[in-house]
This record gives structure tokens, sequence and C-alpha cells, in this order.
């Protein structure tokens, strides 16, 4: 078992895919993104052909595909729809799907700004599932079967910007406000259904502490819905929501400042660890 | 003037830009997708060095970077407001923003399939403006100016998909559901405010007939706003929403059908016209 797989950009400014060692401190080049996706499961299965380098030396980013769809769900852990501004709607028949452009994402140890006119950013620590096959019209089993892999994820909300309408996509898509982990096999993972810990923390306080078998719509039947509009593709992500404790519900508010740190843990995918920045670096040009 | 900037498929599955004659017969390749949008401005004052060919020969797309951003406004006409679901809430303060993955853009001529589980599709023609610089925290001065170009769009829709939950995304995504025409540079169009006519036809039947001067949240203060939380690079794509006239608010409802053709025209930007198929097509491999 290794540290799981990451993205490595390159001189040219491509985006490579890579392993990473268990402890995280090198990483070896395993092919160009587009490659990979071409054929996760068979990339899984090759070991690098390129030696392992220090990760200090490489710059980590996540190994998506710049089309791919990141879909995520809104609502998806009952305590979580109670604390929220649809508790009075209760919990919907379908899972609320909202978007995210990969643009938006980055990885662990990038400073996330928080935006001139936010307050402070909400945490929303979940775990994001990778397609790796294309889904048309499938089943809940046949969806399921087509994941290839699984990563920590931190829905970084800008709250102000989520509100300003019925419609969520402004502040969920602010500069580098989806940091990803790297993604782990699904065989490696087993069934989320089987409830794995997801807990975040800010500046280690424990502020979210969930499992996945308290999802409400699972990753196959989710992924199966989105198969009869949308035609899913190896590479698309989808996120699947966040237990309850995020910042903006509670009495009085909490939203992450600049100098905060925040961590996403989920059981059997590792630790992911955010630092919250000032609105400042948008304008330095390191924004998105 | 010539008939605009498109998308040409590369052999390699890469995108190129060309330049289209005014008659649509013919396109000069100019460069590749990126290194248009490093420099959009410097490429449409080039004149392309290879020579015409056949549109025929070529596979058209839209000109678009697959990981730009297409940012799209839901309610921006009143009368549109007024016939739709959200008719009892008014007119709201903000632009009503959603999101579509460029997986999900095509061009005219192209065969749109309506999914198996929605009775047909909806209709929403309107403009879309491509944005040509980086805009951070801009005021709406500055978006506007940093606006290259305008493309007509049908924003075409999966109802059911669409109505789903709260979020609208899914029934915004369907597969080849946002035909885009050229892009037509901004110098060429002047100011949405003047009051550019848009107009859908169905098969011919005039279904939606609207002003761009009807527009309640324009370009320029709707970038600005997306540019306080999100960093908007060049190759990003702001659709600016629908007039009335929509399918599905009508008595009795009417939805495009597998046979119908729609069309879109915008002053000054051409005319966008979208077959409608069957679901089958997504089976055969031609659906994302």
């Amino acid at each position: 078992m290794n540290g799981g797989i990451v993205g490595i950009r390159e001189s040219d400014g491509s985006t490579a895919v890579g392993v990473q060692s268990a402890d995280g401190r090198s990483v070896a080049r395993l092919c160009g993104v587009e490659e990979f996706w071409a054929d996760p499961r068979g990339w899984l299965a090759t070991e690098p052909a390129a030696p392992p380098v220090d990760a200090r030396t490489v710059e980590l980013v996540p190994p998506v595909l710049p089309g791919a769809r990141v879909i995520c769900i809104g609502l998806n852990y009952l305590k979580h729809v109670a604390e929220g501004s649809y508790a009075d709607a209760g919990v919907p028949e379908h899972p609320t799907l909202f978007a995210r452009w990969p643009a938006s994402l980055s990885v662990g140890g990038v400073g996330v700004p928080v935006p001139a006119n936010e307050p402070g950013l909400d945490w929303e620590g979940e775990v994001a599932a990778w397609v790796g096959e294309t889904l048309v019209d499938v089943t809940p089993n046949e969806a399921l079967a087509g994941v290839v892999g699984y990563s920590t994820f931190n829905d970084l909300t800008s709250r102000v910007a989520q509100k300003l309408t019925s419609q969520w996509i402004l502040g969920k898509n602010g500069d580098k406000s989806g940091p990803l982990g790297p993604m782990v096999p699904a065989a490696e993972v087993g069934d989320l259904r089987d409830g794995l810990k997801v807990e975040t923390r800010v500046n280690g306080e424990v502020v979210q502490s969930g499992s996945t078998d308290e999802m409400v719509y699972t990753v196959g039947d989710t992924l199966a819905l989105i198969s009869q509009t949308l035609t899913l593709r190896p590479g698309d992500l989808l996120a699947t929501g966040t237990p309850s404790g995020v910042g903006y519900s509670r009495n009085p508010p909490w939203l992450l400042q600049p100098g905060d740190t925040v961590e996403v843990e989920v059981e059997r995918l590792g630790i992911l660890t955010t630092p919250v920045v000032a609105n400042d670096v948008r304008h330095a040009g390191v924004g998105a």
C-alpha cells in the first residue's frame, strides 16, 4: 500500500499523475493525466517506471482532468440537513446536486483565500469518489462498480456568495477552495456503506465527526441518477456531502479566518490539511 | 467582417481555433485553443497563416478551454422571471448563477439527445459573453472591458432533472445540450445594453422574441460580482439568461422532441441551428 495517486505539475504547465509514498515524502511519476484517465485501472496496476523524487521538489496538484465534472451532493447527512438553511424542507427525495469547476480544486498544504466580501470560509469535510468508466443510463450497482478510487475533500464554502440567490455555485467555486487528498484505489477503501469515519478539525479542535454510513444517498444511487441525464466519463468526481457541524449554522457562527488551519481526516484516506490565507493572495496572481 | 471564431477538432483530439468565412463554408486554422486564450486580442488581430479549408472537411467544436467556467444567469429577463417556477419570489436582488461544465457544450448542427427520463427538452435562446482577461475584484466597467466576444447560445434544459431538487445543474448539463455559435469579437457587437434582438424558433415558429436591453443584470455587473469570489480567466464564459417564451411554462407545456429543429438567432451574432435527437445516440458513444 502506498500513499495514493497525486497530480504533479510538469514544467510545461501540464499535469502528470504520480504515486506518493506511504509517508508522503516521495513521488514517482506514472504517466500524463490524460493517459491515466484513458485507462485508470491499468495504470493503478502499473509500477511507475520513473524513480521516486523528493515530494518537496515537485508541485502537487489534483490528478484531475481540466474538463472533468465535479458533482457535489449538498445535503447527504441527516444531521447536516437538520442544521442548515433547508431544515424546514426536510430530507429531499433526490440528492441535491451542485457543481464545481475543476479550476476551484487544490491540494493539501495550499493556502485558501477568504474573499474580501466574506466574513470567513466554512469547512465541509467529506469523501470524493472518482469515476473510472463511461456511465450512461446505468444501475446503481454498475455505477458503484465504475468507481476507481476515493479522496478526502474539503468543500470550503463562501457562505455569503452561496446564499445570495437560490443557486449555490458562486460560493462553491472560490479560488483554491476545493482541496483534494490523494486518490486511494477503491479496492483498498471498500464500501462507504460500511462506515468510514469523517472528522474535521479547526486548529486541532474537532468540529465535524460523522461516518459515511450515515449518507442518505449512496454513491451508486447518485451516479446512476446522474447518468440518466449526462454521460459520466473517467475522471469525473462525485463529492458525497458533509456531516453535521459546519460553522455558519452555529450560534454564534464560526468561520475560518486567515491563519487558521483546517484538517479533514477520513478513515483509510488520510489527513488533508489546509491553511487559510487572506484575499490579497488573489491579487498576487496565485489565486486561481 | 468574417463569420466568427470557431473551434476545430484536431486529429490528435485536441482543439484548434479557426476563423470561419462569412458564409460559413470555409474555415482557416489560426492556432491551438490554449494559445488563443493566452492572448485572445492578439489572435483576433492576426490573419490566419493556414489557407481556408472546406468547413465540411473538419469537425467543428466550441473554441472553449476544457477547464473554462461556463457561468449562467438563470433569471435575467423580467418576463421570463414572471413565467417560471420562481415567479412568486419576484426579481432576485442578485443574478441567479448556475454552472455548466464545458463537457456539455456543443456547436450548431449537432444533434442533442432527449434523455430517456425526460418528456422533451426545453429551449432557452440567449447570448454568451467570452471573458478575455484575468478579472479579480474588478468594477463593472473593468469587467465589461475584459469581454472579448459574444456568441449565440441555446441553454437546452432537461426540466425534470433541473427540478428534482433546489439546485438546477443536473438538468443544465445534459450531453451536447449547450450549443454555442461562433464567437464574434466584442468590437463588432457593441454593447448588449443597446438592445440586440434575441429570437428562438422551433420548426420555424417563433417561440421567444426579446432584446438584450431587457436584461436585469448587465454583463459588467455580473462579472464584477463573480470576480469577488473567484478569479475569472481568459476563456471563461457567461451565459446571460433567456427571454420569456420557454416551453415548460406554457399551457399545455411544449417541449422539443426528436426530429424537431430549434434555431436561436441573435442580431449581429447569427443563427444557431440544433436538431433534437433520441436518447439512443447516448448509447452509441457519441453522447458526450
